[in-house]
C-alpha cells in the first residue's frame, strides 16, 4: 500500500487504496487527503472483484459489456462486482494470495497506481 | 450433479454446480476444489434465474441486452438474475421441476457442464 | 456432510447441512428431502457466522441476548449473523478452517446433527 | 491508528481497527493478523455508528436495549448500527470530527484499544 501511495502522491491523485486477502476479506483500506467519497467502495470493491474472479477489474470489464461473454456480471454480488481497471489479482506461486484495488482518479491513473502496489508485492 | 461434476473434471475445469427445485430454492451445491469464488453465487444464481425465468441463462441473456426486449432484467431480483450461460432449467413432462446452474470455467465449459447434468437428469 | 446426513436421518429430521470453507464461502450444502424452505439460508449463514465468529452459534447465542455483551450481533452482517444452536466451528490444528451449520429441526436437533458432521471431521 | 495497535499488541488481541470521518465515510481501515473475519465489518460500522449517533456505541448500546428509549436502533441503516462497546466518536473543539472503531476481542478489550486511538488523537 505504501508503494501505491507514492505512486499516487508522483502523480498528484489523492486515491483509495484496498488490499483483500485470499478470501476476498478487507486486510487494509487508506483514504487519501482529498479523495472523493464515492471512490472508498470502488476500490474496496475493486479488490474484492480482483480477487473473486481471479483477473483485474479491467480483463472483466472486456468481458462484461453488452454482448460480451459475461455481460451482466456487474449486477451480480449484491452489485459489489467492478469491471473498469484499479483492481489487480496478487498471485503468489500461481495461487491467488489476495488482491488490491485502487480508485480516486481516472482509470488510467487508478490502474497505475494499482500496478504500482502491485510491483512493490 | 455427480454427471456435471465428471464432465467438470473431463475438461478439468473445477466449478460450482448448485441444483434448486420448482420453487427455486436450493436444493444442493458444490464447489469444486480450485473454482474461484465469484463462481459460487453464480452457480446458485444461475440455477435461481432458470428455473424463475423458465428458460436458459444464455436465453435470457439474448433478451437481456441493450435495445433487446428483456434489457434491464438483469436488475432485478436483488441482482440475483443471471443472462450468461450456465444455467438450465429441468423440465420434466412439459413442467419445470427444478433448474442446475454452473460457473467455474468458460460460458461455454459452464453450458457444457450444465448439459452434461441435464442430460443425467 | 455425510455423517451429518446420516443423524438427521437416524433422529428422522430432514435437515440443510451447510460447509463453509476458512474464509467462510460456501463449500458445499445439501437440503434433505422434506425440509422447510427457510431452513436453507440458516444452514448456510449458521456455517459463515461460526467461521466468523470462530465459535458455535449456540455460544455467539448467549453474548448476543438483550443486555449481554454483544446485543445486536444479530443485526450485523446485513443479517446473516445467525445466534441461535446449529452452527460450529470446523478447528484444525488452533485454526479455523472452516464451518458446518445444520437448520430443519428443533434446535437441539441441529445441533445434534452438526456434531455428528463436526465429529466425521 | 498507530497507537490502537499498539495497545492491542500490549494485550495480545489482533483487532480491526477503523476510522471515519466528520463525513462516518471511511478514513483507513487495518486488519491485524489472526483477527476474526466478523471483526471487520463491526469495526467499520462501530466507527461509523459513533460518528452518526455522536457518542461511543456502548451509550447507544445502553439506549438500544429492549424498553429503552432507542430500542431498535441496530435494526436501522441496513444493520450498521452496532450497539455494543468499541466505538468512540473523535471529538475536537465541540465538534465530532469523525470516529475510531475496533473489533476482535471482548467489549472490554476493544473498548481499551478504542481508548488508545481516541487518546492518541
Amino acid at each position: 500500500m505504501a508503494a501505491g501511495e507514492s505512486r499516487a502522491e508522483e502523480i498528484g491523485v489523492p486515491c483509495n487504496i484496498a488490499v483483500v486477502d485470499a478470501g476476498a476479506h478487507l486486510v487494509a483500506h487508506i483514504r487519501m487527503d482529498g479523495s472523493q467519497l464515492g471512490s472508498i467502495t470502488h476500490a474496496i470493491d475493486k479488490a474484492f472483484t480482483s480477487c473473486a474472479y481471479r483477473r483485474s477489474t479491467e480483463a472483466l470489464g472486456r468481458d462484461g459489456q453488452p454482448a460480451a461473454p459475461l455481460y451482466g456480471v456487474a449486477n451480480s454480488h449484491q452489485g459489489r462486482v467492478v469491471i473498469f481497471a484499479g483492481g489487480i489479482p496478487l498471485v503468489h506461486a500461481s495461487r491467488v494470495a489476495g488482491a488490491v484495488g485502487v480508485s480516486g482518479g481516472t482509470i488510467g491513473e487508478d490502474r497505475s497506481v494499482a500496478e504500482a502496489a502491485f510491483a512493490a508485492f
